[in-house]
């Protein structure tokens, strides 16, 4: 009998999920962990472990079609994968180690892309072949489709959203992260309202311990009416309203999806960001794009590496 | 016997310029002219006038293979063309008039779709896959290949450049063409100039009368030292060199083609672009990205629609 589900994984720096996904983008047996990163093949390991379960022992017994998995870098043409937050992630072969592991066929893709491949898959951009997800969380970055096709670059490295230069503002941190990353990211937001703290302006966010201070902290406080943290907010909104009037000047999109950990906080923001990106971005663009924050609740990148997953499934047999 | 050329036609908002192409892509039988806008098909007219030069009267006796034309607007799916430097062209179906006309197979095309191809083809980028050609002139677009395939847009709006924003600059032309286009295109050049010139800061250029100020006159006194249209080119260059940074942290391109009228004058502004664009984008991208100056001389949407004209041919037979 043919297998019902693929294994659908999402490898980020930190937390590792994985769910069955259905032929129809039905997810089952989800799980969430801590990413191990005792060692660079510990993660690998994880994976392997879960997906046992599931794999039979012999080839043409296994319960799952096909295994998908989401990284948080860069998939190389040779399908070795680089991925800065993971410690000794240069180049890890993932699909080769998981594939000899499993015997059952493997697709590998960056965050990004899966997270476009999701929203068009299953979400708000369903259907769509011009499509932009914009990935806000501790960093920033975009996945992007066009004319039903991923725009990938010449080395894997398109949609570093967070590296646009929108304003006049620069400094070290911009430097490192890039510009938009440096004034509009979920670090950044934080870093703002502990900056506004150490001058004494302080607020609701005065109870909490420094340390403690993160982008969801600030949202709570924004949300029961503090105005430092509702301003750190309205000020991303229009940092971020930039650079999709940006995306949209650029790529034309049918619609632009907010994604990402802070898409949870889009109610402190998105309006501005819309206002913004609406009156900088090309106007014939700007009237027909629609533009709205992910409605599958951070499983967007595992929908998108189990769609793949069941491409390559089509493709091997 | 075979055709052994293409017509290419590049119509733009004043000038015409038309061109027999060979397969190789060698020019022949190039003409200039002023564009007839007396009406909306006035232009055509021009077309097909110079066209039945070397199109028979019967199908078959045609010295030409096909046509191809570039535009200065877009092309909608359906074939008719929007440019709104022409007089009457809201929906002009030229394709469908010339080839009613000239019994050929044409083709039309955007002029900066047509110019990367041209670039891709036999200019600064032949054979590259990922390449971007940004086209400097009165306004400023970009046409763009990703994946050896052109970047349309949902409504073939893609790469409009002008309208990035970059810096905290805006004001009412910024509104109506863009940001970057009213601080870096040919006519934010002259304005730039003028503006100093009439605050009394004047050099070389206060020997002009105001109104024959433009980019090129700029140019040429900053050619002679004059330090205000030095400056007025070096903070084009700067503001260039961001919105380099931001298509480079987007596409990750192998090349960026500097075109248009204004490449003319890269020798004023392209090593304070580059140096900006290298600082500024994805750092990984950033090293392995040439950015570099069109070396067609203006031929590059000639080329690139004869290019399209071959392709067409080959569908055809």
């Amino acid at each position: 009998m043919a297998a019902q589900h693929v294994l659908a994984v999402d490898l980020g720096g930190t937390k590792l999920a994985m769910a069955l996904v259905n032929r129809n983008g039905r997810l089952a047996y989800r799980k969430h962990v801590s990413v191990d990163t005792s060692s660079a093949f510990a993660p690998v390991k994880q994976i392997i472990a879960w997906a046992h379960e599931f794999v039979g022992p012999k080839r043409g017994s296994s319960k799952i079609a096909a295994i998908g998995v989401a990284v948080p870098g860069l998939v190389r043409r040779n399908g070795t994968v680089w991925a800065p937050n993971l410690p000794g992630w240069e180049k890890m072969p993932l699909a080769r180690r998981l594939s000899a592991a499993l015997r059952v066929p493997v697709i590998v893709e960056s965050d990004r892309n899966a997270a476009v491949l999701g929203e068009t898959w299953r979400g708000a951009a369903r259907g769509k072949t011009d499509a932009i997800v914009l990935m806000l969380g501790t960093g920033i970055g975009a996945g992007i489709l066009s004319g039903g096709r991923l725009v990938r670059g010449a080395h894997e490295l398109s949609g570093c959203a967070g590296w646009m230069v929108v304003t006049d503002a620069y400094d070290v941190q911009a430097q490192r992260v890039g510009q938009l990353e440096s004034l509009a990211s979920g670090s950044a937001i934080a870093f703002a309202a502990k900056e506004e703290l150490a001058r004494g302006i302080g607020g609701l966010l005065e109870m909490l311990p420094p340390d403690s201070v993160n982008a969801f902290e600030v949202a709570e406080a924004a949300r029961r009416g503090d105005v430092l943290s509702i301003e750190v907010y309205l000020e991303a909104g229009r940092l971020l309203g930039y650079a999709v009037a940006n995306l949209v000047s650029l790529f034309d999109p049918e619609i632009v999806v907010i994604g990402g950990g802070l898409a949870r906080a889009s109610d402190l923001f998105l309006d501005a960001l819309r206002k913004n990106a609406t009156e900088r971005a090309q106007p014939i663009s700007a009237k027909q794009v629609r533009i709205v924050t992910s409605n599958l609740a951070g499983d967007a990148n595992l929908l998108g590496v189990a769609r793949l997953a069941w491409d390559i499934r089509k493709t091997h047999k």
